[in-house]
């Protein structure tokens, strides 16, 4: 796409709430201006590596990352719309990064404030690769946003300091990540660039991985010690759960024997994605296929509903099949970051519209969840239920907060948020050839250079509360083209109109879930494309076993779920009439939004003197309200549920 | 109780199970004859400490305990009834614990064979008191079932060495055990000998415990040293859960001034269980008071229906009131044990129906869910539900085993299982005055000495299957008495007839929870008493948000679950009728049990090709069975579920 501006109520909202809150607000977390439970110190830890300030470093060792997502997100939205005064603040803290840089490209300020003897001696443990794969996006997204090359330089500097220190050639180490970031870091860095030189190093980070005991023979040269504990333990890594260590960081097997997500999640699909960008960049039909069978994997039977995935917080890691618990679940809004891009670069090897389909789950689900409607509170796991006391009582059920968190000390999930959010444009269409294939129906203006010519036109929509989308032909000269429309898998009747003549759903052309319309277009063409989104329960696989006997709501692309301040507290107590009318609302509170009101039973409990006493049940008829899951929380604690029993 | 001999079919098959599996098994394991996942060396580790074997120590540092709760069952089981060739066997260990111990009492295989030089330095976690304890439990056991003193002996001089090492007294030490265990090992030993220093000894490690910064200070000492890594650690304890760390071995605060149940839940009842005899035995009106509300906390907010406790894995823990999630608790056997123990001595100091009623519970479905019928397999843990694909992929519920284990390397819950058995005519009766009370309707043969003379009965009763208790006066001589009899929680209705004479219900003279019967007793006097025992649906306090919509089937004091082999798989699907009939059959298998049958409603989900698709509910009336749950788990790993949403 040659251009593209968003042009949806929806969006601007949210790109607004991006930069006008999130943005500052991690900015003055990064500057230490605004303090949370813990202070980042990320600016600081570069201006003391840079020789502008005194100090020690602070923070964790993948403090840099912070720093880089936010400038990533800040070069997305100067591509979107410029704003000197934070090109400013983002120019001065990159020339401090130039400054901090070794001669020899190094840049680590951990490494270099803290333990500059250690350098690349705990692959496993401690990030360096993975933050200079986030340099290497935020680089990549700056000059793009911006036009300027300064971090650009500083980033190839360091890829090229790396591409010296690892390889295949016999004199170079043999290792790879522990945190899977810096594969596709180099695959972005060869996009802008043309270096091939980057696209070999990324592929050999992925293809030494699980080749080699590296992690292991480190591990005894550094005398068995662990960075998180200072001291030494038994083994690089520790076992988690019931697999050997190795899963966690997925280097149990080389990456193309892999055929099912395991470990943790967020490394996973990193990884993925990674794989799926080199497999198409490469014409690596093998690479492709694994990639293929490790998507299916996750989406066919490792996905929550609401496109989140990461079963357990132990490793914060996928489990098992079908192991999709609602209650103690992980789900990390940065895993479905992950997942999103994961999916996006699959669409790019084969169009299909399943991809587009967990894309758009992830995102108007757990992505948009993972920020409160004020853009300054943030979830990292996102339950399927959550009942206040009980996550607070229970240990297997801790990790789920039930108010929105200010920040993280480990603060991956908020700029993650923000660099997808100010990204969104990325996901909505693609061109290749004379096709226009359009994913995800965010309202926008776009210009489509295809192989027979450019077509300019708009894209009218109000998802995801309406099913209508509009694309007119701004300007096109009589070129011909192929719209691809995405027909959602939660779609269950659809029509189109192409300048007001009806197409009869028989002459629908059809093409793995895209329906194409082939045309020579011009100026004040209009397909006026309408896809149902009446509200409707859906059923999980019998094999979720979690899920027997349950429903879930859905609206379009919206998952709903029950929440205490519409529904009073117990809310397991309800269950739904599945069978019963549904009926939709505009509510305007929350930046607005379609509520959904439907008939169930309460089976109302009581207080009783006895723990345990005679049942005498208590059944009445209630009026239920859902909201869409994304909004949860955002009007003070409260219970909240998405699977529920139906009558 | 001057004698009691038990004639129960049902006990006496267990008896039987205990006598000729159970401990034959364990002293197996004991001598490394038989080799499960961790050989125990427990019996080597005495023989070389007592000079008779060359060797090195082997086990864990508690080891020591589980031959001391093999030879309190033997010691149960030789006053039950002879056996020459099994007290031979504790004989022969008995002389190697003897000879095993120092010239100045001390006792500990662990220390003396591999750290000598660090006893008594890690209080916290090393277990030596601990140890102690059970020695002193299984040599007053020892002693009254076989009249011999040799293992009274070693206890009492271990119990002089420790009161040299540790009291109030500025020259000893102020530690307390991090286990608690010799606070209940002294009391007995004090009931037995009445030497008051044991009393006072006990009294000391309860009331020192929270007082002062003892473990803080040898953690200091010995160099922040932790046992289980032999590396340093931060704290002396890990911090566990949302508790500081304290709270894990209950000295967060002096005992007097613990209202609810904290922390590792075999420790806390232990303790307990020790204050409560201290109380009763020193006439501690205000530690009594303390036992209470921590007794009362337990039953009515943290007890599952089964009679478990511990709702947390994390630190195989007590949570919070109402925390009582049904398929990732804990509930140790042991802490199964520990509770009966406790409200045992709580009904020494008050007669009150709610403690035998707890007594029942836990014993009739926990403490007999932790062994197989045959008498070779245990559970350690035991959870309200269990789903076996689950409980393997799923880390929050992967410590829920769905088949019993041979044995574990962390040996403690089979061996209490033992002792809990072979001395159940502990928990029948009780005499106190000119008052008999029956707690359990076990039936057995009884003679008590009451205050105004002798009296010897029989108590015919087919409990747990049958609802009625026949005392049948075999000798008195026109003695006074009052029968106290424990009317069960669970019984709706009963019928009392003296000598074939009904009384009338509104005459029934009652008591705190218990039927008092008066009278001047002559040989062939028959109270015929019967408890209503259909089987009916229980629900729980609203506040237990896991059993919202749920019931649990009961019949008498046995709690009912569903299984996969009666009811086919993915048992979560079904519903139950509570209004329906409840039908009762005799099943032959297991030892022989009464099934039921009930009506209920199947919500059948299906395997599909999408994990999520449109909900379509296929509801099928169906007709399932129900076993008592501390039965399940003996045909074959299979789901099973207690609380069942009601329909």
């Amino acid at each position: 796409m040659s251009e593209m501006r968003i042009r949806s109520d929806f969006w601007e909202r949210y790109l607004d709430i991006v930069r006008d809150c999130l943005i500052p607000y991690q900015w003055g977390v990064l500057t230490n201006r605004i303090v949370c439970s813990t202070p980042s110190y990320a600016v600081r830890n570069f201006k003391i590596a840079a020789g502008a300030e005194e100090g020690e470093f602070s923070g964790f060792v993948f403090q840099d990352s912070d720093l880089y997502k936010w400038l990533e997100a800040v070069g997305n939205l100067l591509a979107y719309e410029k704003d000197p005064e934070l090109e400013r603040k983002a120019d001065e803290i990159i020339g401090y990064i130039a400054e901090a840089q070794e001669a020899d490209g190094y840049l680590n300020t951990y490494f270099q404030l803290k333990e500059p003897e250690k350098k690349w001696s705990n692959l496993l443990e401690c990030h360096e690769l993975y933050c200079a794969g986030h340099l290497m996006e935020a680089a990549v997204a700056y000059a793009r946003g911006t036009g300027k090359d300064r971090l650009l330089g500083t980033a190839c500097r360091l890829a090229d300091c790396i591409h010296r220190v690892f390889g295949w050639e016999e004199d170079k180490l043999h290792g790879c990540p522990g945190h899977q970031e810096i594969e596709l870091g180099l695959l972005k860095l060869y996009d802008w660039t043309g270096e091939d030189r980057y696209l070999k190093l990324a592929s050999y980070f992925l293809e030494i991985r699980g080749t080699n005991s590296y992690f292991e023979e480190e591990f005894e040269r550094r005398g068995r010690i662990s960075h998180w504990t200072q001291g030494p333990v038994e083994e690089p890594n520790r076992h988690y759960n019931q697999y050997p260590y190795s899963y966690y960081n997925q280097f149990h097997a080389p990456v193309r024997c892999q055929t099912e997500a395991v470990g943790h999640a967020v490394r996973a699909v990193y990884m993925y994605t990674a794989m799926a960008k080199a497999a198409v960049l490469c014409k690596d039909e093998e690479l492709l296929r694994t990639c293929k069978s490790l998507w299916k994997n996750i989406a066919e039977t490792q996905m929550y509903i609401t496109g989140n995935i990461g079963s357990t917080p132990s490793g914060e890691a996928f489990t098992r099949a079908y192991d999709l618990p609602n209650d103690t679940n992980y789900s990390e809004t940065c895993a479905s970051v992950g997942l999103i891009r994961f999916s996006m670069e699959m669409l790019k090897a084969e169009l299909d519209s399943c991809y587009g389909d967990v894309i758009e789950k992830a995102l108007y689900n757990t992505v948009l969840a993972g920020m409160a409607v004020d853009g300054r509170h943030f979830f990292y796991v996102n339950p399927m239920e959550a009942v206040p006391e009980i996550c607070e009582a229970n240990p297997e059920r801790n990790h789920i907060k039930t108010v929105r968190q200010e920040w993280y000390s480990c603060a991956c999930c908020p700029p993650n948020i923000a660099r997808t959010i100010t990204d969104i444009r990325s996901l909505i269409c693609s061109v290749s050839g004379s096709r226009i294939c359009i994913h995800q129906y965010i309202g926008s203006e776009l210009e489509a250079e295809t192989g027979e010519g450019a077509i300019r036109f708009s894209l009218a929509s109000d998802f995801p509360w309406d099913g209508r989308a509009k694309i007119r032909i701004l300007q096109a000269d009589g070129v011909y083209g192929e719209f691809a429309l995405r027909i959602p898998g939660w779609c269950i009747g659809c029509r189109l109109a192409i300048n007001g003549q009806k197409v009869r759903p028989e002459d629908f052309d059809t093409e793995r879930g895209y329906l194409m319309v082939k045309r020579v277009w011009k100026a004040g063409d209009l397909l006026d494309w309408v896809m149902d989104m009446e509200p409707h329960f859906i059923q999980a696989d019998r094999r979720v076993y979690y899920n027997a006997g349950k429903a879930a709501l859905v609206r379009g692309p919206l998952v709903y779920c029950m929440e205490e301040a519409d529904n009073g507290s117990c809310l397991h107590e309800c269950r739904v009439d599945a069978a019963g009318d549904i009926r939709e609302k505009w509510e305007k509170d929350m930046g607005g939004y379609c509520s959904l009101f439907i008939a169930g039973v309460r089976y109302r409990g009581r207080i009783q003197e006895k723990l345990y006493d005679r049942l005498a049940v208590q059944k009445e008829d209630v009026c239920l309200k859902a909201v869409p899951y994304f909004l949860w929380n955002n009007r003070g604690q409260g219970e909240m549920v998405t699977w529920v029993n139906v009558v």
